[in-house]
């Protein structure tokens, strides 16, 4: 299934990506037994496993009925599709062209930084323009989201603790990236982390590193590759950060961004995403993610 | 006003250290017009301000009669000052004498890092020995609480936005925080934030940059220093952040350590924390923080 954090009417709540439109989670009421109230956010829902069952199963029973509940794009405003992170992690130079275009020696290990959860923001949303860079750039990357809690996993099982799979935006000022050797300041501006539009369930994504992935800014394709070319792969991810780290549910973790990024052209061709420039991540199955610098 | 937060009985809840120990909260209600709940954390206190003021007139006026509401030390178990920050930010290499023990040379902007806020833990509290490294080293902190949203603020208001202060330990892995370059592997370990005991209001420190600071383990003096080394001050690192991002109530900024940590010493005089090590941080009128290895 996939889930949407939409906010109609100002309240926010959940949408369930069909067909037809989105269906509001609530209209599921008739077809849930002993339903009170549905959860509003995927946040809750991801932290709330025996109700995505119950909603999976109600889903499947409705699926004569269900479209006439669908709600009009003009209705809404999405939200992140993960509102909160508990720990927003992000892995660096993880594609091989990417880690190749940047002149970077192939880790031997995963590079993990960070951004703070307040930078997330949500599909359609603006990326204000930063006072302090000169250099923004963009980054595609599929988005895993913790679903139970794990330390300690073997790379065999890690995929078990999957919730689901959306796009992400890892906006980075490239100048501020690289002021210190700390690369925090250059990822985790205002609305640095674009994420959504819906949250793909696990089950609905068969192989996470056998998906086209892609950026176009304005129209034009600037990043076109695979997640195939992960250096290391989700498994290995999430088992290598449940070593080092208790993941939780609402957990995100956004895998690297393969090449094609602004930083890796020739300097005297690199032009620098500026005001009013759309910048859309799209990524197999997961839709497609648009924010506009503004 | 000086503020931890503490649980008793199973239940979490504020005390207010005082000369005849830690009153409760709860215990002011008499002086309290229009009291109903107490805030039961110094989260939810940050983000309420108005109650801070009533909790301090309360405090006032309830000089004479609060000591018998004074909790034995068996009684409770503190809880970290601040539970859950909304951001954890690390200040690295902030210290003069730190910065020439590394052999790194003296930073022109504050150098940023994080730590993810699940790895907070209350003063008391063991620090589970990390599997993955062999080289794990203390940092006495001064720990910024944030009481009030900020951006782009001047650094002649920036104490302003000041809640208070506390101790912190920045427990750092040196392997795993060199294993990239990207330093927030060996930060953010389980337990690698301790906080506390207490939070002491912005009023009680008369200038952050004037405090001794030190670190004993088992005992024995490893740190002692002075805020007033400090290479960018408390109003600068504030004033900083704040064009970088949006401060907010409950965000924590660790200020970075002096000099005297375990990677400073020669290679061959390095003798990295162990399994049964007492690690203290005191600051002067913030308390002290004491966590043992476990």
């Amino acid at each position: 299934m996939k889930f949407a954090n939409i906010e109609r009417k100002g309240t926010a709540e959940i949408g369930i990506v069909s067909d037809n439109g989105l269906i509001p989670l609530a209209a599921l009421g008739p077809w849930l037994d002993g339903w009170t109230f549905p959860p509003a956010t995927t946040d809750e829902l991801i932290r709330s496993p025996e109700k995505i069952e119950q909603i999976r199963s109600a889903w499947e029973r409705s699926a004569s009925e269900r479209s006439k509940f669908a709600i009009a794009d003009e209705e809404i405003r999405f939200l992140p599709a993960v509102w909160n992170p508990g720990k927003l992690i992000c892995v660096g130079l993880n594609y091989k062209r990417h880690a190749e275009e940047t002149g970077m020696a192939l880790p031997d290990k995963p590079v993990i930084f960070s951004k703070f959860s307040d930078s997330v923001i949500a599909h359609g949303k603006e990326i204000p323009y930063p006072t302090e860079t000169e250099q923004l750039d963009y980054e595609a990357e599929l988005a895993i989201v913790i679903g139970r809690t794990v330390s300690n996993i073997e790379e065999e099982e890690a995929l078990d603790y999957v919730f689901g799979y959306c796009c992400a935006n890892d906006v980075s000022a490239r100048d501020l990236q690289m002021q210190s050797g700390q690369w925090l300041l250059g990822k985790t501006g205002e609305g640095f982390a674009p994420l959504g539009p819906f949250i793909a369930t696990a089950d609905e994504v068969a192989d996470p590193n056998a998906l086209s992935i892609g950026t176009r800014v304005n129209g034009e394709i600037v990043q076109h590759s695979n997640t195939s070319d992960m250096i290391f792969s989700c498994r290995q991810l999430i088992a290598f950060l449940s070593r080092h780290m208790t993941l939780r549910p609402g957990d995100v973790i956004l895998t690297g961004t393969p090449e094609g990024v602004i930083l890796g052209r020739p300097e005297e061709e690199r032009v620098w995403l500026k005001r009013g420039d759309e910048v859309t991540i799209a990524i197999e199955g997961l839709g497609e993610l648009t924010n506009r610098i503004g």
